[in-house]
């Protein structure tokens, strides 16, 4: 279960306090359907959905890739590829024995990134695992051929049963393709958008690959959605949500989101997709940002202690550790450290982290503290539950629709027209 | 030689324009050794220095690992590994047939990211370059006091000949450890801060062990710094200094920092540390952040197209790709992509940053393009140059000393108080 600490921010708050009338509102025009995007609001019931319908098939599909592949590519942009990637990187940093190695392609145009990704993959057997709504956004299209290509190459006859497509339950150019040649294909639900998507197939078949327990991380979102329901001022959603918008009301306009494990980082860029294309429009939203520490204390520590007044800095702690690392004693103790002895980096790192919050505090940043169980299966359910409802209810509270994306077509439709494509203008 | 266009810009200067003749009193107040924090200026004339002093030595101890070790382990926090862990993820995102992988620890306090690199280091020989002005900086001194341990279990009395320390010329706990080991050593300068140190031995070291030409870089990193000297508008370093502090004066606050190759990502976690740490004092400074394009465009675009006005953003663009990767022609266009047949994914990336571009612009976020020449090591060395210069005069011009760091004390004050190290208060 999330806890949350806003002790931290209290000080910076507006007399009247973090605006829990309002989250109430918000949270009940989420669930009664009567806000702005209703019908992209499905991602609160997909745990439950998806135990109902797909998660059997993509546990089967993931055992199948497991036996015979040493590697999964993954073509995506955007929700169709940083929910599984900030989940695997979080969970499975380095892959276990026998796991698959899954790589990202089709979230970019750089062409070195491409054939590096290639290098990397070498000559493994590999399994694909489109994803894309619709089938004709760029990035992954192009990234689709080149691979369908190799596929052939190396397989011959048998390369359409190395292609599984997420996508369009009915409609679409990647469900025309999967349809006539015989992918085995998932679903992307009509009533959840790419950001919202992560316990869909789009994150759990490619979270499934890299061998995270995807039964365990969809029974704790059940729980942990359910937990969330609770209407009062203690939900930690609430709270988050209403201290966020209090605080950007007294002109705190960038959150930083920090976390001392780096294998949160791709958390983390999850989390900007979520709360930036969420929030970010009408000239309005949080700017979201992200720092690795205890590294960043060293490089944007001295910003954040001193710069411009306008931060807030929100910070996911792990409750318990992995593994434990004691320091070892030194018997000329020439580097002084022995004060240090017997006692794990864990704990250091603990101690470290309640240092930087009173030194930020001080230094005039509101923190928020926000902690789950731990860096496994659990944690990840319940940091995923508690930001998706908590930028829902941010969204509603700063008057926008969060489920929506518009600002993202401009480049495309320069993009198209520039590049020639037939009937764009 | 680094190209800039403000024409993106342009529209959204003051009346009077970005303020050359602020830039060239930066300059002269650089050069002369006028302005505030001269004292550490040194990194102006590294590339020349190092040339007559260490790179011979650093290229044969680099030559050293290479023959004998498949890793080496870099411990540095900060400007002790920003530099050169950017560098070789932008230059060697794939270690070459033969080059040994560098890991990077000591930049953190977390136990399971210490575990999982010990993980993927397995039993393969290595060894360790500690990077540490002092020796008393927390995190690598506590990563090296447990590798040290290592290193004495897997080679025994030959551990010594397996460390490779980077710290002050005369002093210091780390210095002292060398000298009385017999360690190889290697000088952190005195009139260069960390941030600022990745033509010394701190970034030169890994980058050769990982196969970079370090002297192509630092003959074009000469080359470049003499080419910046020019005194006039036209000098691309006082056009990004004089644009950023004209752009700020109008509110933009937040500048992204964009490319379109995923291998840059830690050069901008560089640059992140070079401007944040150099401007963010006296409660000012821009607050740098970064993107990946175009897979950001699928996530912060929106924000960045219909968000708070208050963005501006600089684009890294490199006028050659490494590799070519043309797109396959299909014989049923099943997927309606034909009319990108033949086309390189190079050309149709560089057709991307031309849309978003313009798209960005009619959005509102003013817009500056800095090209270098390719993804080699001239092309490091040019944006390596161009970013150290424009970041001290758009240091001094906005007023500020840019080489100082007087808040990244504040946490480590507390930390060492709370962990009970002897003698903190």
């Amino acid at each position: 279960m999330i806890q949350i600490d806003l002790s931290g921010a209290q000080k910076f708050f507006t007399k009247a306090g973090p605006d829990y009338a309002a989250a109430s509102r918000a949270h009940e025009m989420l669930t009664s359907g009567s806000g702005l995007g209703a019908d992209f609001t499905g991602w609160l019931k997909l745990p439950k959905a998806i135990l109902d319908t797909e998660l059997d098939r993509i546990v089967a599909a993931a055992e199948k890739i497991r036996s015979r592949s040493g590697a999964l590519v993954v073509i995506g942009i955007g929700g169709s590829y940083l929910g599984a990637r900030g989940a695997i990187e979080l969970l499975r940093p380095v892959p276990g024995k026998g796991d698959p190695e899954v790589f990202f392609v089709g979230n970019g145009l750089s062409a070195d990134a491409f054939c590096d990704t290639l290098e990397k993959l070498g000559d493994r057997d590999f399994d694909v695992n489109v994803i894309s709504k619709s089938g004709t956004t760029l990035e992954p299209a192009v990234a689709f051929r080149i691979f369908r290509e190799l596929l052939k190459k190396k397989y011959g006859a048998a390369a359409d049963e190395h292609i599984f497509a997420t996508t369009d339950a009915r409609r679409g150019v990647l469900k025309t393709l999967a349809d006539s040649n015989g992918w085995e294909s998932f679903v992307v639900p009509d009533d959840v958008g790419g950001r919202f998507s992560i316990f869909s197939a789009v994150g759990l078949l490619p979270m499934a690959v890299a061998g995270i327990d995807i039964r365990r991380v969809i029974d704790a979102a059940i729980r942990e959605f359910d937990a969330l329901d609770l209407r009062s001022s203690e939900n930690p959603a609430w709270q988050y949500a209403a201290a966020r918008q209090n605080l950007c009301s007294k002109g705190f306009g960038v959150e930083i989101l920090g976390c001392y494990e780096p294998s949160f980082r791709f958390m983390a860029e999850w989390w900007k997709q979520l709360y930036g294309e969420s929030e970010g429009k009408d000239n309005k939203g949080i700017f979201p940002a992200s720092v690795e520490f205890t590294a960043d204390l060293h490089s944007m520590g001295q910003y954040i202690q001193e710069g411009p007044r306008n931060l807030m800095e929100s910070v996911v702690r792990f409750r318990r550790s992995r593994y434990s690392c004691p320091v070892p004693n030194s018997e000329d103790n020439a580097d002084g450290l022995n004060y240090l002895s017997g006692r794990d980096l864990a704990e250091i790192c603990g101690v470290a982290a309640d240092a930087v919050r009173e030194a930020h505090i001080d230094g005039g940043v509101p923190n928020l503290v926000i902690s789950c169980s731990a860096r496994d299966e659990e944690g990840l359910a319940e940091l995923v539950c508690f930001f998706e409802l908590a930028c829902a209810l941010s969204g509603y509270m700063s008057g926008v629709n969060p489920f929506d994306q518009p600002g993202v077509e401009a480049y495309k439709k320069n993009m198209f027209r520039m590049l020639g494509k037939p009937g764009a203008v």
